[in-house]
């Protein structure tokens, strides 16, 4: 599927749509889920958890989205948190210089240069304004947090742009209170806000996104400890900056240099394991390596988890070693202590995290998982992700068959997201539950009036089977189940 | 338990604590959960799914937090959303007038004064500067939003002041894409932000809050439907503007004139079964009538549910029918069609709304379920609102018993949240998971490698019980067990 026909169904569907779609000329950037979208949103975060959080034993958290101004000193996202940009001198239009320089060379800008960097470019290529054709001002720059002011003083603070600094300013009072020791992964899911200058494609560049961070605190010495040992044999796909591709188990990466130590090569495998869970096929999955020039301020060592979509690689999880970059810097503007006792020694921990985007990664798995056969387009989610896990149709609507699905229906939907449905032809019916991914549909017909049994439909086989009423809960919990926790690592 | 004593426990536990808490002069008004607290804000909203969304089969959505100025010229909170305050001329303190006259005269101020009755009783009351004790300037008007800027052009927009907007906004859309008729429930789980002038209670009054909205579109020649009956028998508290506390059926309220319809007193009745699935005791649940003067600028009609503390009274729901003002608003401004057919007729529905607030309920809750006898405290929580639902210890740390202790952890966190505990004696143990509302403990000891039984201990009762290790996954899953949905309106 494209692009654009991936938006459509979402809207048709109800996954998601533009905010405020009914309003004219609203800016980009911003989305808004529809009912199969918070399903799949809350089932992709709760297969999340299973995964990654509770594997080891990670606490979860839930901040403020809005943080005051010192934070953001001590995180370096005041100073450096900016996006270059230019604007027409004549119409007043804005644009990001590597993407005008992109469009006009049809070849890619390196990330990260400066701002005469910029200009010289833009100036070799001759690029003018897209909008009016003028001559475009100089490179500045532009802090991407949005500002708010809080109280009638308008006291100067800020929309998070990564959901992790509530994870470090809390980590301090989360170690005291809930009595663990490192290593220990604190996760949180949240918003998060960016301002970016001219957002594009909806749901893979937002103003206002979706992330499922963690971050594990670790002592830097015991980077290597045996209880990572577990994932040394683990094969994990890795781009490297040469533009190499290259298939190597986690333990010949940390030999290589590829991957810096045991733990990140095991979390590393924890989140591919994740993407994996949910649908993902391995071929599709790589860990591109970052340079030094492509890596984040904060960053030591960097990788982003990328999925192959029909239209290219897509960065789903930027996974940054973040050394002690971050509490050190809370330590110091906050004046509080960010160390933690150890065996009688004070060590400032050291962290890596894996910052995954929930958009993105929706967008990614639906457009995976389409499959189409002529007129048949099916989403084939893993049953559990799938926001509707069973549909129940009377077969006709007449003769108290209604009565009997919509008794089944209100049965179902105990355990389970049951939807009931009784217009349109059967066929109809089926084929609008297969491109919304429900895996499995109950038909109730004039059989179950006698014989208390219903047929159950396969949504990837299209094979019907007669069930009975009794036991269609054990049928459905055993194809809706997720994935076994299993393969913990040895909690701290 | 007093207020302080919630939050200090709240801290303790890890269930909620100050926003940047290791930062100093953080400001008010923001608030993070800790592990505990997403549990337990997590199994309420599951809570509120199950008996307010879909036993009526209502469609939730989530989304965006900002929304462009259109919106809020719309639904009159540009205009009207404001807060007095005053300011001191020597020392810039400011406060709100309502909150000073109150302090001074011990009387209650009515809500919704113009500025010059607050100058007027500001002046009779002799009010100064708190902080310096100087003069005030005159009562001006403060908007609550957060105003923030889109891009380098800085565009206007606000972080929403309640989730509802988005609900309004995408109404259209979803009722064309989601094939469902009037009467129809649009839910709504999120953030909202309120930028008070002097906020003080923590999770009381927040700046950035959690609410549980649901929006309830109907044809509003059809608000006393007989769909609607079924509650109204139902009897509830309420007190009425006058102070009269009465208890009326549903039916008895409507023919008074307190509740303006059927649709209105299903609602009522709806949010009253959710608080008492959530463990507040009936007799602590009112429903205050506002009056005129009281209601909010939008509302035909108005209820806040309440429930009774030990320091009094609080508002946990804003329960208001709003006729078609919200959807009105939209039309005129965005020039879209807001109106749905109806059997060949143009209507633009009504709207009733409940407007929950989740950290105020979550804080209530808490309060409301705490149980002292001496040293001990029980969080005497519903057992499918705790955020742990069992603890697996080792009655020792030897001979075998931890590693049996966490293979049967191992096996619970499979189906429930499983805490896994071997530091201090039992009896502290069991103290800890009293404290933290875990329903049932599970002790390995010697009789475990022997027999293949564990000690299950009841947090009510602390009776305990001999329980094979077999038997232990089904015991759990009837002591967690939510309550039925049941009880269902019939869909549109």
């Amino acid at each position: 599927m494209s692009f654009d026909e991936v938006v459509r169904l979402g809207q048709q569907r109800g996954f998601f749509f533009k905010t405020a779609e009914s309003y004219p000329n609203t800016p980009a950037g911003f989305l808004d889920y529809g009912p199969l979208g918070v399903g799949m949103k809350n089932r992709l975060v709760e297969l999340w958890r299973r995964v990654v959080v509770k594997r080891d034993g990670m606490l979860e958290i839930d901040g403020s989205q809005i943080l005051p101004k010192a934070v953001f000193e001590a995180s370096g996202h005041l100073a450096g948190f900016t996006d270059p940009f230019v604007k027409c001198a004549t119409c007043g239009s804005v644009f990001r210089p590597d993407k005008l320089i992109e469009e006009k060379t049809g070849k890619q800008v390196p990330e990260k240069l400066g701002d005469a960097d910029y200009d010289r470019l833009m100036a070799e290529a001759g690029v003018k304004c897209l909008k009016c054709g003028s001559r475009l001002a100089g490179t500045t720059r532009f802090n991407m947090m949005f500002r708010v002011g809080i109280g009638p003083g308008q006291e100067e603070a800020y929309l998070r742009p990564e959901t992790c600094q509530s994870i470090f300013v809390d980590f301090p009072l989360l170690f005291k209170t809930q009595r663990v020791k490192l290593p220990i992964g604190i996760a949180q899911v949240g918003r998060s806000f960016r301002n970016e200058i001219a957002p594009r494609q909806a749901l893979i560049r937002l103003r206002e996104l979706n992330q499922a961070e963690v971050e594990v605190f670790f002592n830097p010495k015991k980077a290597d400890d045996a209880r990572f040992d577990s994932d040394l044999a683990r094969v994990l796909a890795f781009r490297l900056p040469d533009g190499a591709d290259v298939k190597l188990s986690v333990g010949e990466a940390i030999q290589k240099g590829v991957v810096p130590n045991k733990l990140s090569g095991h979390l590393l495998a924890l989140v591919t394991d994740f993407y994996e869970a949910a649908g993902i096929i391995p071929e599709n999955i790589r860990l591109r390596v970052l340079s030094d020039e492509d890596r984040a301020f904060y960053s030591r060592a960097a990788f982003d988890l990328e999925i192959k979509l029909s239209w290219g690689w897509v960065e789903l999880v930027a996974c940054n070693y973040r050394g002690d970059y971050d509490l050190g810097g809370h330590a110091r503007v906050s004046g509080s202590n960010f160390t933690v006792d150890e065996e009688g020694e004070k060590v400032l921990p050291h962290v890596f995290e894996l910052s995954l985007g929930i958009d993105r990664s929706i967008f990614a798995i639906i457009e995976s998982s389409m499959k189409g056969e002529g007129e048949r387009r099916v989403m084939g989610l893993r049953p559990y992700l799938s926001p509707t896990q069973v549909c129940v149709f009377p077969l006709v609507n007449k003769d108290g068959l209604q009565e009997k699905a919509r008794e089944i229906h209100a049965r179902l939907r105990e355990s389970f997201e049951a939807f009931y449905d009784e217009s349109g032809a059967i066929g109809r019916r089926y084929a609008r539950a297969d491109e919304s991914g429900v895996p499995a549909c109950v038909t109730v017909d004039y059989d179950t009036l006698k014989d208390g049994t219903v047929t159950l439909r396969d949504r990837d086989t299209r094979e019907q089977s007669r069930v009975s009423v009794e036991d269609l809960s054990a049928r459905l919990a055993s194809i809706t189940k997720f994935p076994a926790i299993s393969k913990a690592v040895p909690a701290g």
